[in-house]
């Protein structure tokens, strides 16, 4: 079965917060959708393994910011490719305390507040039922889609991600994976072989150094 | 509470279809979404009115038609704003009998054809949870998005839609709505005022008569 043609669907580009306590948690999701036009009610789905997802289910509250097309690869890296658990996201970043959730606010185009009325378990993921209490603009901006993100900006779906797909790997050129993000550096597309980058080279995509990367075979 | 905020939210262009006994289904649905990546399943909302939910209940199979962005208005208006219970959609329209189910081919990139495993009540709407079994390539084009058909092509969404919102009335100008689709002939932004439109005019959006249409107060 060809499972690229999943990629066929169209999705915004999200970052999903909360709060328990004074700890404040929050990830990229590519997954929301409106169910009900009617006192609206929008559906998000999250990898179980997710932090935010353990939180969510307590604080039965969250804040879903809506990333627009100039949103940086450094605020979309942090927010996809780390976790709550050891990383403070939230540190130099633009986000403001909104009924008591620490909403994104940088480059963001709008934002919705909402309380979890529901939560469905589907295998690996769960689907969160938010009912839409508040809204927002940002910024004057389109939308960034999934797409744009993957094609223009060139990014990767996080492992975590209910669309994320193992790359194949082509044998005949040397290609390294950055084993925290996923982004692959592949020496026939670039100037410079990997092994001859500077020591303090880091991932374009997640910043992190050469050693986390993996030689593919 | 602002919901135009809800725009902000991106969404493809999908027709969903079934068959029971010799009754081909179908309809225009602009929400689907991953939620697994192992065994993949998509979710999809269909507002519990639509006769395609209705069928969709009793056959749990069905073929999704991701539209390329070159659908022609034709093809979306009849999926859209028309009821299978009156219309047959599928005459003069390429489409394959597949697996037993007639999966539309017309202004298609790709189709996925699943299992529905799940029905999920969420007040007007329905979440149906469904197994990819099968997908395939049709066109090679990029897939349309929601915010295109509107911003671009100036579409509406169906009444029915998740994301259906009522127009606010301007009570300056003559303004006459389809009551079929919604579309909004405004005599301001035209050269002739709908008065003086011939008789066999009819509407850009769903191609029914002038005397389908209400004249706004």
């Amino acid at each position: 079965m060809d499972l690229s043609v999943l990629n066929n669907l169209s999705y915004g580009m999200y970052i999903i917060t909360t709060k328990r306590e004074n700890k404040k948690v929050g990830c990229f999701i590519n997954t929301a959708m409106q169910i009900t036009s009617k006192n609206p009610m929008i559906a998000i789905s999250l990898n179980k393994e997710n932090y935010t997802n353990e939180i969510l289910k307590e604080t039965r509250k969250c804040a879903i910011s809506v990333l627009g097309e100039n949103a940086s690869q450094e605020l979309i890296s942090k927010f996809g490719y780390f976790s709550s658990r050891e990383v403070n996201k939230f540190e130099d970043i633009n986000y403001q305390n909104i009924e008591e959730l620490p909403v994104v606010l940088e480059d963001t185009c709008s934002y919705i507040i909402g309380e979890v009325i529901r939560v469905i378990d589907v295998e690996t993921h769960d689907i969160f039922l938010i009912r839409v209490q508040q809204t927002a603009k940002v910024l004057e901006e389109p939308p960034m889609t999934y797409r744009y993100y993957h094609e223009i900006l060139k990014g990767k779906a996080p492992k975590k991600a209910p669309t994320y797909q193992e790359e194949k790997v082509d044998r005949k050129a040397n290609r390294y994976q950055c084993s925290v993000c996923g982004y692959i550096y592949d020496d026939s597309k670039e100037e410079i072989n990997f092994e001859d980058l500077p020591d303090d080279w880091t991932c374009p995509m997640c910043g992190v150094g050469k050693d986390k990367f993996v030689k593919l075979k």
